[in-house]
């Protein structure tokens, strides 16, 4: 199947990508070098830069911030661990601001230091996204639940499923929309990572269910038949067994418009020269969003 | 907390737990020796000692059959290899019928070599079993559909939660019971195995819905927090961080009646002295299911 390649959505470099070969100034320069006009940081190389002069750089290349990685990690074993938890997803909604990002991804954390209450974490994720939520529409920061794969449930985020974020986001944030206008972003919503939900067979309800005002980012990487580590060996596109272009299409038809921002955890592509990296993704973008 | 020790589920071994240690024979001696009553196959150790001759031994050891491991793994790329699989499992229900198997268990399989299409894969999964429910249902033979974990999806079963196994489950097998009472297991059920399914957000609901009859299995280990395989790295009972006392309750509260069957894929036990590891169960499996 062939498209006009107009119809081929914006791209965006998520900065874990390349974060082993390059600094957030050198991606800058560089999604403006090949032509990629979308960027999303993480907070560590946010933070080697400065929030404020990473905007008027990123301003100036014309790069738009699809996101800012990562808030999140509510759990703790302590009240204090929360509140501190609290504490930092605030001052990343004040980064998120300062740079423009469209969303504050959040991942929301696992299971606290030697617990196995897997319920009291989602609790725990619940009430800290709604201490925060206030300080975001403030702020005018929508924040994006984004629904690890489950076999980050321990470790990583106990929000496993687009359903299960959807939840979370109708019980905190019942009002939506965030601006006065119905149709923009809501003040909570979803990150959708193909790489996590690909698997999942009520997806496309779930997607449905979201809509517009809810699909605030849709990250793409590509799953490994065989994959090494659970966490280091998410696969370039094409390179696995995800159907990117049939899953890029019904993220769209259930009204997402944004960019399609490349993440890529990979301890091989990290080994790779960087330019060669975002060479690939551009290669193979078209490809596999067209189906061509 | 302590319960009396009555209220302690039969064990079972599932010989996967020991595979690279000993054959049938060694296993079937041992679970008497170590006081498990409950013993499920795998059909490669199965077909070493012949199933007449295992189905003798188990008897006379007095143990029961939980389950024989595994039919399914339905998708191919062709009609032949379609019709392949299903053979295979027409003799794995035979199998199953011989040693006297409380059910068949089925992992699925996962995407055909090459292939992109889960929706086309779940389909073959569906034509397959539909296609040797009637064998199995004259053979006596219960079929569990296992869901397996997500991260299996790709390449061993694309049949990845509770609720999806029940609705194969509701479309396959709409008749129910195997037998005339109303009260036995349905011909078409599900193994629930607590890797796979813990960090399911609507476990409970499915758990509920499958009931007593669809209840036909239940595999115990554990999830440790740092997996370094995604196959063969699974916990011995207590490793990890699966609350199996809470899982236990909420599968039994919905109906299930049958043994704790142990099932541990690792590299780890794989290198222990096989006695050591049915004494490590036996030891675990009182403070884990009892939560002492």
């Amino acid at each position: 199947m062939t498209h006009p390649h107009h119809d081929i959505p914006p791209l965006s470099l998520n900065t874990a990508t390349v974060r082993e070969q390059w600094n957030l100034a050198q991606m800058i320069e560089a999604c403006a070098r090949h032509g990629i006009p979308g960027i999303s940081p993480w907070r560590d190389k946010l933070a080697e830069l400065g929030a404020g002069q990473a905007a008027a750089m990123i301003r100036a290349h014309g790069l738009t911030v699809t996101g800012l990685c990562r808030g999140g990690m509510f759990p703790a074993a302590t009240p204090e661990g929360r509140r501190a938890a609290i504490e930092d997803n605030l001052r990343a909604i004040d980064d998120a601001a300062t740079i423009g990002a469209r969303c504050l991804v959040l991942v929301c954390g696992g299971l606290p230091t030697g617990s196995r209450d897997l319920a009291g974490a989602r609790n725990m994720v619940r009430d800290g996204i709604a201490a925060i939520l206030g300080h975001a529409r403030a702020a005018g920061v929508p924040l994006a639940i984004e629904p690890l794969h489950p076999m980050y449930a321990a470790d990583r985020c106990c929000v496993n499923t687009l359903a299960q974020a959807l939840d979370l986001c109708d019980e905190i944030d019942s009002e939506g929309s965030l601006q006065a206008t119905a149709d923009g972003p809501a003040a909570l919503g979803v990150a959708v990572d193909a790489y996590h939900v690909w698997w999942d067979p009520l997806l496309d309800e779930s997607l449905a269910r979201a809509g517009a005002s809810r699909l605030l980012a849709y990250h793409i990487c590509d799953w490994l038949t065989e994959t090494r580590d659970l966490l280091l060996d998410r696969g370039m596109l094409g390179d696995g067994v995800i159907d990117l272009h049939a899953l890029g299409q019904r993220v769209r038809r259930a009204g997402y418009v944004g960019f399609d921002e490349v993440e890529i955890l990979s301890r091989h592509w990290w080994s790779v020269d960087a330019d060669t990296v975002l060479t690939t993704i551009r290669e193979r973008h078209p490809m596999c969003v067209s189906g061509a």
